[in-house]
């Protein structure tokens, strides 16, 4: 049976995910697009529901991957060209999307084992900036990223869409400030941060693990109390007007120099 | 007098340059907002005309800039707030938008002496990515863009917004890869480009000057016959699911590596 109309409770509860507070009350976020559906059962995501436009979803590809999906018991729903339309925030809809359940861990359950890298980043509020630093952090091979609240959702469309899937396979935990620094200093564990006006330039620091890398919100960077907080600080030089880089850009540079 | 209709002559032409045709007929391109004005005029930009909404600049600091702007001889109109919302893209328009003059330089006027940098980006197509690379080339302080045309418009609106003002303080070059590889070979420049599939750890490498850092685009990277254009390819080591990084980030790591 094909789902033709827009107005069935089923889609409108789809639809309602586009909303953060909906996706908060849920625990629940929607992944579009073949790459995305593919990225988020592969990295084991637990897929709710399949959407699935029959008229639209024309790759011998992704119909493998529905039926594949589809054999391990996961609800598939079919609708019209025109309700996927109305979930859809693509100019050309795939076809595909999935309801995926969000996965949060607690602070208490990051692990701080040798060679171990985390990012804490401190209300982040552009939530492309949070999927490309997510990316990156699946790309560079560090552990996960620990969110300070109020902050952009990770599993807000745009996030996802930057992230390239990596929203699925990177660990995320959200917290509060006070909460890090307790934490912090209840595990004695390394964090340095990041400032334009710290003296030591990030590439004449040595980073012992496990670490974390605090960085500031885009607008704000880090307050007087979140560098007092740091073992370290450090600066990438700059040496053009600005006095600062897109953040997504400055934790990839300082991620590469951690790792290396 | 203030303008208080959306028809009018001035205006339409203004808000025609949200349209890349009209921005590339006429070589101008709109400026929003009291930051990216102030970026823009302290750049050495070539600023039209102000664009004023006296109920909506409440701003001190923009009211003297608007002064200062104006006994320079810098054409002001005063428009509504209804007509400045009618040209903005924010949700909260501060009163404050310049008409600014493009600036492009050709290949030929590109300087290659002893420590220039110089990014090339084949085909960019997000004018986020191609913002946020300008800013940091400023940050770095590499010495300008090549954009390899069909690509991003540098003087879109959120090219402009992602560059924090950096569009106006960073050379900007347009060229098609035929002309740049008839470039590169004419003057012997060094060239670097970029992939996962490289044998060289972009750590490993010495990078000599003048250089040519040469970026695919988002989707396909560089061609075998690009590639093959570059003296020496280098690869960010990729440990997660991704075979990329975003485009920002990566040419954000690789400008930092090669300037120190």
């Amino acid at each position: 049976m094909i789902i033709t109309s827009p107005a069935n409770a089923t889609i409108k509860m789809i639809r309602s995910l586009r909303q953060r507070k909906a996706r908060e009350a849920s625990g629940l976020c929607f992944v579009e697009g073949i790459r995305l559906v593919t990225e988020a059962a592969e990295a084991g995501a637990e897929l709710v529901q399949l959407v699935v436009a029959p008229a639209l979803l024309t790759s011998a590809f992704a119909h493998d991957l529905v039926e594949q999906l589809a054999r391990q018991g996961i609800e598939r729903i079919e609708v019209s060209a025109e309700v996927f339309a109305s979930l859809s925030a693509k100019d050309g809809p795939q076809g595909l999307a999935a309801v995926v359940r969000q996965r949060w861990l607690e602070l208490a359950e990051v692990r701080l084992d040798q060679g171990a890298r985390w990012v804490a980043l401190v209300e982040p509020a552009d939530p492309g900036n949070l999927g490309t630093i997510m990316r990156t952090v699946d790309g560079v091979g560090a552990r996960g990223v620990i969110i300070v609240e109020p902050a952009a959702d990770p599993y807000d469309p745009a996030a996802l869409r930057a992230s390239m899937g990596a929203a699925f396979a990177v660990p995320l935990v959200r917290t509060s400030w006070a909460e890090l620094a307790a934490w912090k200093r209840a595990n004695g564990v390394t964090m340095v941060g990041s400032s334009d006006q710290a003296a030591t330039d990030f590439r004449q620091a040595a980073y012992p693990t496990p670490l974390v890398l605090l960085m500031g919100s885009e607008r704000q960077g880090l307050s007087a109390e979140q560098q007092a907080l740091c073992d370290l600080m450090v600066a990438i030089p700059m040496r053009g007007r600005s006095d600062s880089l897109n953040l997504a850009v400055a934790t990839g540079i300082l991620l590469y120099e951690l790792a290396s």
